[in-house]
């Protein structure tokens, strides 16, 4: 049982919220502030990306007992669907038998936890914007705008849990010493949305994201509740393909004639959203530390915000949590433990994370539609059927499982190497599933470092 | 000629100093503003690592005609002074007969710089905070404090040349797609003096750069035209051997004792300095873009902050204003492309010097040492003597010449795989100057990418 706190949690979203609960149930005393209105009394912004809640997540949620309530806003997705140009839409399964991630809507599902942590008792105070941070006495100050008098909030912890641009760390980033990166991709997106059917059932195959890969740019739809699907079109900002060229009504509708005809009668109003919802921009952004003696800790993207290409981001954030309250059961009243072992544990792993999804990019967009690459994944799914315990593919390590990212993205390369000499096999399209393949394999796999 | 404009630089560093006098030859209204008092009229801080100015310092400097009267402030320096432990000095000359860097005090300098910018015409606005830049606008806000009233003061162009934690760039930061990160060492350092004899004379050799290499950390002196030294001590933070350690006198004195026993009675008030002295960070920064359409530009350190490994942080920021002033002839009053090949063609040298720089602590403080290694600075040379026209030696294409830094490290690391093959020669240490040596560098020079 730890002494009670008084914690102050910047950022109402998914991370903060789901720390407030675990905080909370701990026995502290816990405020969350957020510079934005209550997402549950507004109209949601147009520029989200549908979430695809995996173990990490679940296991997060699990552990304080709402994982069941939040799987009823969800969808199971068991495969991605395939769209390639001209050809038959090609279903290819995530994991084995039963595994699925789960499509949920990001606005839904925050406004279902922040329901959830009020119930438990945390307070939330929303349009209350935090414009400095004194991380040593863990005071907040809260104001109007920038220059007028502010509020001083003393607290005993500080948890910034605010995003991408998040202040608490921007005050952490005056500090010496302090690493930090931020780096944009030359890819943005855009949301749009696939309407139900007049008798409220989906267009497309409900149980699958559906990827739509052209090369430099994409498109994506997953399914909601209500049979409508949440879609994304990733493209570059600038280019022969890309954002800038879409400035008229004409050159969207051709541009979707062009790439996605069988998709786009079914979007709704594709020009108007396409004009109205905004290009919004992939940032991964590292830093470190990640905390402030035992005064302040980052959590979720204000610590490590990574683009979105393998669905991880908020299962990475839940997993922050999970971390760090394995900690507090372990070092109990001693803060400044438990916020250096945290930095300490989740820095690579977060590293890794940023660097699977930075690649998987290349993989959704490109090599979805490639015929070796789809070769590549049957032979990897056909051995690791028969050797379960020899061969966890690369995506069901991250997302079907609850060890390290770090580990998988070392094993993921150690695998990645042992395919590439399979694929360079003579008349590999032929003999895929044949002993001397699988001979190979296991040769290989004998090298493991 | 180009249509006066109104220009603000915001630092009165050296970079800032000398594009003021630049753009003031060009017949533009000139107003530089620094946050900090005229360093002509106050002691300087005793954080500082003596310049060494070489050739692409000297260009910029000479193209308006100063750079005769900022040599008489050097001293040159043609050769390291190398301060192995148990040895004599070794002495190794940085490039080839004649060829010397600069030791100018930053001080001195930066009090020149003003001095000759004002008398151009250049006014200067002491002690004045820019707290916010709006970039459309090329508009200043200045003030007493951040929550203060502001003066809102509008110019045609703002440059930011207020180093390494610039406010310019802070405001480019917080627009969308600017790419930065800040990296720290975990090497600090400390000023110390070495004061002159009696007669004013230096203790040490005075055209030599002094190191006493001690593998994770060293000391090095720079002479000054006073006939004393402003030393440096490189260290960790943290660890075995580190500024963590060295909390008091004693552990100072015993310290210098153990690793510096030959220098450290030349010390001035060494005990005494250590713990005025700040101990100071280092850290590489690194951004993307350095410009605002044609209204803002980032020069020197704010754009390119660099450790001082390869003593050329000064000298990459003076090479910006060349190019500036290049790309002013060319593209006139055409600010918006001036900008935008600024930034192209200066990037990708910025981030090599980087490297470079970062490289060369590992040069400095452990290599220096090794016989090896003098072994190979030899046999470079030897060979570079006979062939100048095939094998310009890494230090001096960054240090003696104007070609573009990127090309150095692309060269550089190309001879270094030569080199690495000729090193590992049966006996190289007897045949080292041999025709066999001569002959197997010639045939792996042919392989040049």
């Amino acid at each position: 049982m730890q002494k009670p706190k008084n914690i102050a949690i910047v950022g109402s979203g998914l991370v903060g919220a789901l720390l407030s609960i675990y905080l909370k149930k701990r026995g502290h005393k816990v405020d969350v502030y957020d510079r934005r209105p209550d997402i549950r009394k507004i109209e949601f912004s147009g520029r989200s990306i549908n979430l695809a809640m995996s173990a990490r997540g679940w296991k997060a949620l699990k552990k304080v007992n709402i994982d069941e309530e939040i799987k009823r806003i969800g969808i199971p997705m068991d495969k991605r669907a395939i769209h390639a140009i001209g050809k038959p839409v090609y279903f290819q399964n995530y994991g084995k038998t039963g595994e699925s991630i789960y499509s949920i809507s990001r606005s839904v599902l925050n406004k279902k936890m922040i329901d959830l942590a009020e119930k438990e008792g945390v307070k939330f105070f929303f349009n209350s914007k935090v414009w400095d941070v004194s991380l040593p006495e863990a005071t907040l100050f809260v104001g109007e705008t920038e220059k007028s008098e502010w509020e001083e909030l003393k607290y005993d912890i500080v948890f910034g849990a605010d995003g991408a641009f998040s202040r608490v760390r921007h005050k952490m980033q005056r500090r010496s010493l302090f690493n930090y990166s931020q780096e944009f991709l030359n890819t943005g997106y855009k949301e749009l949305t696939i309407l139900p059917n007049a008798d409220g059932t989906h267009k497309l195959n409900k149980n699958s994201l559906h990827i739509w890969p052209r090369g430099n740019f994409m498109f994506i739809a997953l399914p909601n509740l209500d049979g409508s699907f949440t879609c994304t079109l990733f493209m570059p900002f600038e280019g022969e393909e890309s954002f800038s060229k879409l400035k008229t009504e004409e050159a969207v509708r051709d541009f979707f004639e062009k790439y996605f005809p069988t998709v786009k009668d079914d979007i709704s109003n594709l020009v108007n959203d396409f004009f109205k919802n905004p290009t919004s921009t992939l940032v991964t952004i590292k830093c470190y530390p990640w905390t402030y003696w035992d005064k302040a800790a980052l959590v979720g993207d204000s610590a490590h915000a990574i683009v979105p290409f393998y669905g991880q981001g908020m299962n990475a954030g839940f997993e922050d949590i999970t971390v760090l309250n394995e900690l507090m059961d372990k070092y109990n009243d001693d803060w400044g433990k438990i916020f250096k072992e945290y930095e300490k544990e989740r820095k690579p792993n977060a590293d890794a994370v940023a660097e699977l999804s930075y690649r998987n990019f290349i993989e959704m967009s490109t090599k979805t539609a490639d015929e070796k690459f789809i070769l590549r994944k049957k032979i990897e799914k056909w051995f690791s059927d028969k050797y379960p315990d020899k061969w966890v593919p690369l995506y069901s390590r991250v997302t079907f499982s609850e060890r390290p990212y770090s580990e998988a993205l070392e094993i993921g390369d150690f695998q990645k190497s042992i395919m590439d000499e399979v694929m360079i096999m003579e008349e590999i399209e032929t003999k895929w599933n044949s002993e001397e393949v699988e001979k190979l394999i296991l040769k290989l796999l004998d090298r493991k470092p």
